[in-house]
Parts: structure tokens; sequence; C-alpha cells
């Protein structure tokens, strides 16, 4: 049976990977379907030196609409879809559940949301919701069914499959580490980025990480990447497949890294570091800065725009949209024309693959099919500047930052076409504002495409000004614009999340810039530790907004706190607990006169009840457990006398796992809400038998002695994902003693000889 | 003080990182120029069409006399720095300490080791002796001394920082975590990998991972890569520093990023994943059959050759030198002579930094002074294809197969020159088996640059297989050479290692072929799958023959029986107990008595030895420590009545602490071999007197009740790095209850009204 669950574990993580992909492929296309009904729409009603309202109007309708639509869906059909989702994500990884954050329902809408908030030009990305999707994703295969589609089905069908076909993995651990696998591929198929991926799982999510969690999820996370670009290549070519090269695709790049000298593009001079520790430190400063008005913003939206007020909500989606549409669509329309390059550079500058070209439809309006420089308004060898980055989906234009002109062979300064700083600094400074009045509105949005899109224009606005000063100088040293375009990206993604390691790895493989893995290490690193002194991270604000208790790492102050006090201390001495066969009549009181989640299970009930008195600690039952029980008439004795002597176990360890495994197979979970109506349920008779907790309940809760240090609760809190410590005497009784020697023996070595020998090393 | 704490740890992954990188330096130095002197040497005694004595004598003394060295090192001075060290540094990360492993002088004879052995053509990489170096660079730092020196100084002399400078971390598990960082720097700096050495620190080390190691251990390993490639540069062109291009370095790249067109060299057609899962299952056969192999080589080598015997130790591996060098010379010597591309080509394939330039010193004698196409005995116009391979460094041949040509811009097949099929058979196969003559002698060795060296050779034939059929079914359809060289190299060293994430990650990094990650993954894993079921890794083998007390991940066999039995069928019920205030002469006489490393502290001291009874656990004090106190006469109470009444806590936990510290800063540890001596010089008035225990003990050692599964006690030695775990009565005494939502309060906010509310969540 165990071989059996452990390949069931593989499985799952190969399933998730496979959904994720899937998933993402879908995203895309109908993404790009959008964009090209948006932008090909436009772009007919654009005639050259033409007028302004007639696009203005097609363009501000699609936006609208598109944004409208996503909004309503937050506002009107699922809530949990708004904003990234990282936030309610980490908290639930961290064991605090929110109720329908995993549910079909939810990961349905924010998908859909998050396409029709992108294609509407709210200046979002898809990679937070998809860590939301894909922790849905996660915990779905975990459970093998679907809480929704029971709903849907008001019971008659049971969306839930049994054990023997998966459904192995419903208790909370395995449930979390299946989202936590989820999240990777999530992430993942969004960047396109296995390695980044798993490590932005580890270093945001799990607190404890298994070895064979961290196998699963690069299985997820490879498996995820693969399907996604096998059915985008499939999507674009399906006769083909066969013949067409796989791997060569950069979610951050422009072109196909055949395409691309990306070796020739990256590198950077040793004198250039203390360079990148600067822009650390502005990203630093920028991410803080975003966030503090961020938590102003959020105040503001909380007491003008509250959640219960849904039209309140979708006029504010529908006004940003209006406001970005507007200032996005003015500045291109202000845009001087220029000259295109001349034609031998020009054919270099736009190679390049197919599912990029957003303007696909329109080749008939405009004879030159040009990708990457868009005529528009302008004249027949002419192209609009601004356009290149305003007039495109917001990820087309960071991708234009950071690479356009890479496939021209020649690599001089002076023959590679560049976006020009003016661009540049109009480009950071509307960006920065309207992602800050995008981020929190109640559509689903991350934020991980609008910072990359922002550092990456600061940074490359940095490699000019350093380009000029050793023109200045006089050498003609090359400077690598493309270093400081990725670096600026990473560390202004860092100063605002507040990740290293996974912002440095999706950064490198996102851009190919394996080159930089130093440069940007450096400054996303100082990037947090100057962000973190000035403010916590984004999601963590919003967590602390929410107040959900969870635990993060310590901060020094906090952990000296910790070593002093002891767990006593803190410890809450007002339990109320239950004898091992309760009268219903009291279980119901009990359950009515308390909110407590868990009750300690004792013959002695008095002394717990006591606070300075000691009391023997059989188990724990939870009240969703009692509850399920008592909706289902588990485990009820019907004789009415109490069984006085004998309170040990009466089945066997196969016995009570069995009868657990019938619980467990019972569809719906129960929740507390409909306490009331459970207990209403229960007839006069019923309330004078006795419940037996004994087989259900958990027999060996953690225990730690009361003169522990409360750092050492913590880490138990931590690595164990508990709910509830339950603290013991400060000198407990103990009868003997396990070694390590004898936990390294395997089954077969003789255990008994083992005992023997009390180790000296 | 936790703020100079936390900097310290910082700092200390920051150093590490620079030590880490410094050694790599010096290695990478001293291997060039040993090779250059072996290789100069050679090359000038050659003569076109000349004779075989006089070079084969040449390269044979340099081989035997390097390998010899090696060979003494180990045998007469470090015994400790023999084989890779691997499976001695995974031991010590799981919790069991090797006597001088990570000593000073160890380090330092391992690197020289590691250096002679290579340049003595024995097959071996310098990978898992850096793991090793890293591990005890990282021990130093964190313990801020080193025993070596003090030992040497003979005691006159304190080589140990005091807790001000930065002796903070000498707590097992913290030196542990130090440890950890520093393997991952080892590694890391070993491939110039920053990512994947960081990965196989997880995926080999740590059994616990916090997220503030995670981010040191990153920090680390980028800085000792950079520190490496900074040092590699400064030696290279030390006045052109600042007009060096940095990043473009690969370790297993034959060209710098800048020149090589990585990006058009590496694709895969989706038709092609079958292929590569095949190599993957035939990379795992041969990974199980080079350790059932080694396995029966080890017996041999433990009965013929025993550690004992230095001088035949020595002689085997002259022997084994002999071996691979006379191979190695006559396959060069035998080899036919071939025509040098055309030099419009040729000018493309020889293009390349100079550092890599094994030949440097002997341009006198080679006219054309060619790097990649050595002329030997070869005429004018032509080269030796075997000695391509066979007469250059082990790591060198390796790039070679993986990377010639990728300079040429026309990449047709036709164009590129290639490595022969045969060679590459005669390659594979002599490789295999002298790597298996190599691997286990008594010489610093390691596996990695071995396998994949092995691999990458195979992999290429399979390509080339492929690419055969492909051209038989009438397609012209390029096919990725050096895809399938790196996807067989890696699964090669899965199939030996059995490590997945991290070697795809190294492989990835160091030879630049961010397109093939999935093919890579697929690879890897399957070897491993495969091999796994045939035969354990070749690390876990040594460890099991040497009998450390390892816990590895669990298979689900044993997982199962974890499950079904309690702690308290394992427990040792035989303890030997000791009273919180101890007669000394009792004390030495229980120490004489029974060989425990641990005693429990109870005043019950009569219940600890009966087995069935429990008794209440003031604290547990370790052998060692009770000696040192003993050896430096502290906490000895002169009065001689024993205080009978008050056996609870006389001094307050500050006290305590600091009383903690001051045996702390005592030089050097305590071995328990010291025992005899230090109660031998126990004075008759002193052995009367008493030892008073309870400051020094550890007050709150883990407790686990009887009833808990083995699983839980497994983890909790795992995750927790415990070495005792003492086993309390089924059903504890408790008095309160911790919840997490009081946890996840920090200090500021109300703990004392958190109390009262036992959330319902």
């Amino acid at each position: 049976d165990y071989v059996v669950e452990e390949s069931w574990r593989w499985a799952m993580a190969f399933f998730i990977g496979l959904s994720m992909g899937f998933c993402a492929f879908c995203v895309d296309v109908s993404l790009e379907t959008l964009n090209s009904w948006k932008f090909g729409a436009v772009k007919r009603v654009i005639r050259e030196r033409g007028g302004f309202w007639a696009p203005y109007v097609t363009f501000l309708s699609f936006c609208i609409v598109y944004s409208g639509v996503s909004g309503a869906i937050v506002s009107f059909i699922a809530p949990l879809a708004a904003g990234s989702g990282i936030p309610e994500i980490k908290t639930y990884l961290n064991g605090v559940h929110v109720k329908g954050l995993l549910g079909l329902r939810t990961l349905v809408f924010k998908l859909i949301g998050v396409v029709l908030s992108m294609a509407g030009g709210l200046i979002a990305g898809k990679e937070g919701p998809f860590i939301h999707a894909g922790g849905i994703v996660g915990g779905g295969w975990a459970g093998m069914g679907s809480m929704t589609l029971t709903e849907l089905a008001k019971g008659r069908l049971q969306f839930r499959a049994p054990r023997k076909y998966g459904g192995y993995f419903r208790r909370q651990q395995e449930h979390r580490d299946f989202v936590s696998i989820g999240t990777a591929a999530g992430v993942s198929t969004a960047f396109a980025a296995p390695v980044g991926g798993l490590l932005l799982a580890i270093e945001e999510g799990s607190s404890f990480l298994s070895l064979g969690l961290f196998w699963r999820g690069f299985l997820a996370t490879c498996t995820g990447v693969f399907t996604l670009h096998f059915l985008a290549q499939c999507h674009a070519n399906f006769t083909g497949i066969l013949s067409q090269k796989f791997g060569i695709w950069r979610d951050l790049g422009l072109y196909d890294d055949n395409l691309a000298l990306y070796g020739k593009r990256y590198y950077y001079y040793v004198w250039e570091l203390p360079v990148f520790v600067l822009m650390g430190c502005a990203a630093g400063l920028l991410g803080s800065l975003f966030i503090k008005l961020n938590i102003a913003a959020t105040k503001m939206r909380a007491r003008f725009v509250p959640p219960r007020k849904p039209w309140l909500r979708l006029l504010e989606v529908v006004v940003v949209a209006w406001v970005i549409a507007t200032v996005f669509f003015l500045i291109t329309y202000t845009s001087p024309c220029l000259k295109l390059p001349p034609p031998n550079q020009l054919k270099y500058f736009e190679l390049g693959g197919s599912d990029q070209d957003i303007f696909s439809g329109v080749d008939d309006t405009d004879a030159r099919g040009l990708k990457h420089f868009p005529r528009l308004w302008c004249g027949k060898d002419e192209f609009n500047p601004r356009g290149q980055l305003f007039f495109t989906p917001l990820v087309q234009a960071m991708r234009m930052i950071i690479h356009l002109g890479e496939t021209v062979p020649e690599a001089t300064d002076e023959l590679v076409y560049r976006i020009s700083a003016a661009t540049l600094i109009l480009w950071t400074v509307t960006v920065f504002f309207l992602m800050l009045l995008t981020f929190g509105i109640g559509a689903a949005s991350g934020i991980f495409i609008p910072s990359l899109a922002v550092g990456g224009a600061w940074g490359r606005l940095v490699g000019m000004l350093v380009q000029a000063c050793v023109r200045h100088a006089g050498s003609s040293m090359p400077i690598s614009l493309p270093a400081y375009t990725v670096v600026g990206a990473a560390a202004m993604l860092g100063g605002v999340t507040r990740m290293t390691i996974s912002i440095t790895v999706l950064a490198m493989e996102g851009t190919a810039a394996l080159q930089l893995i130093v440069p940007l290490m450096f400054a996303v690193f100082v990037a947090k530790m100057v962000g973190d002194s000035l403010a916590p991270s984004v999601y963590d604000v919003h967590i602390k907004i929410r107040g959900a208790p969870v635990l993060s790492g310590q901060e020094p102050r906090q952990r000296m706190v910790n070593d002093k006090l002891t767990v006593s201390e803190l410890a809450t001495t007002a339990l109320v607990a239950l004898p091992p066969i309760v009268l219903i009549r009291q279980l119901a009181e009990t359950m009515r006169s308390c909110r407590h989640a868990a009750f300690p299970v004792t013959p002695d009930t008095k002394a717990a009840y006591q606070s300075d008195t000691a009391f023997a600690l059989h188990g724990v039952i939870m009240r969703t457990q009692l509850l399920r029980m008592l909706k289902h008439r588990i485990g009820i004795i019907e004789r009415l006398s109490p069984p006085t002597s004998n309170l040990d176990f009466l089945v066997s360890q196969e016995e009570r796992l069995d009868l657990l495994g019938q619980l467990e197979q019972l569809p719906l979970k129960v929740r507390t809400e409909e306490q009331e109506g459970i207990l209403q349920g229960l007839t006069n008779a019923e309330l004078a038998m006795w419940l037996d907790l004994r087989p259900y309940m958990q027999r060996t809760p953690f225990v730690v002695q009361g003169n522990a240090s409360l750092a050492r609760a913590y880490r138990l809190f931590r690595t164990m994902g508990l709910h509830h410590l339950f603290v013991g005497t400060p000198k407990p009784q103990v009868i003997g003693v396990i070694t390590r020697k004898v936990m390294s023996c395997s089954p077969q070595c003789s255990w008994h000889t083992a005992h023997m020998s009390f180790p000296l090393t």
C-alpha cells in the first residue's frame, strides 16, 4: 500500500505539472486573441497623420469592457480572485486556511479574470495569479475531488475519488505539500522557468522542506513548462511539430534562443559591481516607497471602496482602466515619428517567431507588417517610438526594453537602434504610478511583470548614464545595456517582493542572462536588505492587514525574546477538556459554551479546568471531527451507563485506522458554521447516548515541557505545521531513551541488539 | 547582541565564499602549472614520426611522481584526505562526527592531494574534494578557530577567537549549518555554478533547511564564484582587469560565452524525449553496474590493501597511475594522423581564452601553437585525433567532447569537424574501467568529472546514431549533438551519484545549456529511478560500508514499519542516571562503569535504573561536558554534606547562561579518550566533593510520549538533529496549551489578551 501511495505522489506531481501547463497555454492563447482583437481594431481605424478620436474611442471601449468584466467577476462572482493571491497562499501554506481559497470556482474565475485584466491594459501580470492557480490545482489533485462541483451537483453526485483512485492525500499536512508543489508549477509555467519556480516555492512557501517534496516539485515544474511549450508549438504549427526545435523559447525573450546572441550581449566589468549594488539600494528604496504608498492606498480603499459595496469596486476598476488607457493612448498619440533603421539592420531587428506577433490579424492595413517598429500615425518609412512601449502589451514592452536589437550581429553601440532615454523616463514614471493605482483594485492582477517593467526601464537608464560617463572619459569600452536592464528589473522586483534567490534565477531563466548571476544576486540582496529596513514586503503587508496568524521568519529582536521566555509563560491554562466517552447532551452543551477549535481528552476533566493542576492527556479531538461524528452518527454507544472501569483502548491499531478511514471517506467536510444545525438535529434519545471519542481522537498530540524556551515551541510550530502545542509539566516523567544509532537501523537489522549499546559517539 | 550575531552570520557566509574562491583559484593555478610542466616536457621530446620510448618515459615519470606524492599524503600524513570526502561530509551533516574530518590539516592536504591526483593523470575530478574542503572551511569559520593550529602550538597559543570576534557558532547545530554552507560554496567554486552548488547542498546535505541558511548559502556561492573569476582574470591579465568582461566563463565551456553560440547549438525535438529517457535508463544501469563493481573492488581492497598498511596503499596508487598513463599514452601513440580542417574553419575552432591553454609553455617546439588540434607525432598539416582526448587533462577532454566546434558560425553538420565514433567508443570503455580502478584508492579523487566524461562520450555516440537514422530516413533535419553529449553526461552522473535537481542545474550552468533543462531533468530522473531500484548511490554504499548511523530518506517499506511501531517498543529503558548534585567519587565510578554518551539527571536515580518505572527528568548532561567540568574544576561544591532539601534551581537564567559561556570559552574540547587521565588527576579530597550539574545540564531535552509512532520520532531526529530522544509515559501530564495565534503575535502585540482567545480557526 505504501508503494502504491508513493507512486500516486509522483503521479500527482506529474498531473499538477500537466494541468498547469495546460492552464498556462489556455491563458496565453486567450490573451493573445483578446489582444489581437483590441490592437487590430484600433490599428484598422488609425490613418496616417490621422485623427485622435476614432482610435481613442475604439481603444477605450476595448480596455473598459475587458477590465469591466474582470472587475465584475471579482465583485460579484468570486471575491477571492482579486489581486495576486500570493498573500493568501502564503497564509495557507503557513497553516491557516481561508474558506474557498482553493476552490475550483476561484481557479476558473481567477484565470479568466487575469486574462481580462491584462488584455484590458491594467498594469498587471499573470505571475501572482498563477501562483494562486497552481496552489488550487495542486490542492485539487491532492484531494482528488472538488467541493465546488459537489456543491453544484447539490450532493447528488460526489466529485471525490475514493482512496483507491488516489484519494490518499487529504490530511492537512500532505494537502499543503501538494499545494506547495502546485505553486511551484504555477510560477514556473507563468515564467517558463522550471528552476526559478521551484526556488520560489521554497523561498516563499514551505516552512518545512522534505527532499521528496523538492524532487516532486521539480518534476511538476519541468512537466508544466514542457507541456506549455508543447501545446504552444502545436498551436503555432501542428503539422510540423516533429521538426520544430524545442527548448529555445524564453518567456521574457523577444527572440528565440537560436536567433538571439545572448552570450554576446550580457557581460559586466568588475568596476560595474558597485553600480549594481547602488542600483540594488535604489530598488530597495523605490520598492519601499511603493509599499508605503500602497499601504496608504489600501487604507483609503478600505474606507471608500469597501468589498461589501461591489458596484463601487467595479466602478473603481473601470475608472482605473479608463485612466490607464487614456494616459497610454495620449503618450502614443503625441509621440514624434522617427525614421526606420536601414533595411539591412531592420531585417535583423524583425527576426522572431510568430507567436509573439500580436498584430498578426492586421497585415492588410499595414503592408509593412513590422512587429517591433509600429507605424501607427507615422509616415511610410517612419515608426512611432513611444508606441513601441506604450502601444503594446506590458510584457511585450518589457521584452523590448531588454532585448530589442539582440539579433543584430555587429553589436557596436552605434549600430544598434536604441529606445531613447526620454521614452524610458516617461515609461518609468507613468508605469510606476499606474501600477500603484492598479495593485489592490478589485480585479485579478499580479505585480511581478509591472515591477520588472519599471525596474528594467530605469535600469537601462542607469546603463545609458554609465555609458555616457565612459564615453566622456574617452574610452570606447562597450557597455552591456541589456545587463543593466535585467539587473534593474530583478532588483526592482526584489525591492517590492523581497524574494532573493528565486528572483535571481527567474530573471536568469527568463532572459537567458546566465552571465549575470553574480550582479543579479548582489543587486537583489541589497534591494532586500535596504527594503527590509524600511518596510515589510508587499505580501507581508497585506497578510498583516488581514491579521492572519502567520509564523514568518523571526527577526533578531523577537528571537531574543523567544529565547528568554519559556512556553509556560505563554500557555493558556484554561482548557476545556472532554472525557474519552462523553454523554452527548453534555458534549453539545460544551460545544455551545465555548469556541475552542480543539478539545483535550482526559478522564480527569476537572483537573483540566483548574489552571494549576496537571492532568493526563489521552488525546485531542478537533471540533470539526466531533461535528462530523455527530452528523453521521458515528461512534455513538447506545448503552446508557458509562463504561466506568476500562478507559484504555478497546480496539486494535488496525481497527482504529479502519474506523478513521471510514470517517474520512464520508462526503463533504463539516464546517463549524453548521454546528447549530447538527446539534439541533439530534433527537432526545440520542442526546442521552454516549459518544466514544477514543478511536477518533489524535492520540499523540505534540507536548513540550513547560520550561522549554519559546524558541523551541516556535520551531516545532513551524517545522511540524502545528496548530496547538500542549504544555506539560517542567520535569516530564520518562521511562527510556531512543538513540540515533537505534533510529538509523533498518528494520532488518538487529534492533534488539542495538538496544543494548547506548553508543559512545 | 542578537543583531551583532546575525551580522556575523552573514559575514561568515561572505568569508566562506571568499575563502573557497581563493582555494579554488589556487587549485586551478597549481593544476595548470603542473599540467603545463608535464605536457610541455613530453611535447619537447616528441619528434615528427618519432620514437615511443623517450616521450613515454617522460610522461610516465611525471604521472608517477605526481600520483605518488598524492598517495603518500594520504597514506602517511592525512588519511582523511582520501577519496572524495562526500560520504564523510554527508555523515557529518546527518549528525555523526568523525574525528579530524574538519581539521585544517585535512583541508590543506586534501587540496594538495587532489591537484596532484589530477595532474598525475588519475581519473579523478576536484568536485568531491571541494565539497569536503568547503565543509572544512565552513566549519572553521563557524568555530573561528583551528584545533590543528592550537595543537601545533602545543597549547602555547590559542587559535580560537573569543566570542566578541565572531566565536558565536560553536554549538553543534549552528556549526553544522555553516558546514552545509561551506559545501555549497565548495561545489559552486569547483563548477563555477552558484545555483547548482546551492541546490546540491540542499539535496545532499541538510536535513533541515531554514530560509536563512538558504540565503546565506546563496551569498556564499555567489561570492565564491565571483572571487574565483576575479582572481583568475587578475592572474591572466592584471593590468587590464578593468576592461575585461566578467561572467562570461563556464567551467565546462571550451570557449567563453561571448564567442560560443550556445543558443544556436542546443535544442531538441519532441520525438527525441523518449530517446533521452532511454539514455536515462542506460545511465541508471551503467551507474549501478559501476557501483556493484565498486563494491566488489572495495571488498577486495579492504582485504588486500588495508589502510593499516600504508606502503601497500601507496604502491597501489603508483600501479594505478602507471596503468592509466600507459593506456592513455599507447592510445595516443597508435593514433592515425588526420588532415587539419581548412584554415578558414580552423580559425574558428581555435578561438578561445588563454587560461585554458595547457600547452602555453611550448610554443617554441610547435610553431603552429594549436590548442584543440595537437600535432604530436603527426606531420605538418596533420593532427593526432586521439590525442585530442587522451593527451590532455580529463576535464579538457570532456569540454572538447561537448563543445568543440561551437564557434563555427555556419553550423551545418557537414562543416563542423567532429570527434569520430571510434575515438568516442575507445574513450568510453577505457575511462569507465580506469575510473573504476581509481575510485577508492588512497589518493584524493572525485567522481563527478570522470562520470561526466564517460557519460558525455556515450551520449554523443547515441546522438550520432540518431543522426544516422534520421539521415537514413532521408531527412536533413539538423540534430544537436552537443545536446546529446550534455544529457548523456548529466544522466551518467545521476546514475552514479543519484542526485537529480542539482545535477540538472550544474550541467545547465556548467555548459550554458539553458535550453535543455527539460530533457536533462527527465534523463536524470529516470537514471535515478532505474539506478535506485538496482543499487544505492555510490556515496550511500560507502556510508553503509563504514557503518555510520545516518538517517537517510526513508524507503516506503521502512515508513510502513515506522508508522506501525511505537517509540516505546524501541526505547532503551536501562538508563544510567545521575542526581543533580553528585558525589565526585560516585560520578567517576559511574563514568567508568558504562560507555553511555549522555546521562539523564534526576533526583530519583533508582527509578531510572529500573526499567519499568518512570522518573522525573530534570535534564541531561553529556559525558564530554562532565569531563570538561572535572578537568577544569568547574561546578565543584566543597561542602561535604549533600544539600538535601532544595533540588530546584539555585541560579537565575542569566547567571546560568553566563556560567555556560565561561565553560564554552575554555580551550580545547575534551575527548572521551582522555577520560581516564582526567579521572586519575582528581585528588582524594576532590573525590569527596560534590559536583553541581544543574547549571550545566541541558534542562529541556526532547521528550516524546511512549505511544507516539516511530515515524514521529524519526522526523524529530532528522529535523532537530537529535542524538537522544527521551521517551515519556504514554499519557503525559499537561497543564496548558499554546496556540498558533499566540505564537504568531509579535512581542509588541498583546500576548496577554491573546491568551484569552483560543481561536476557532
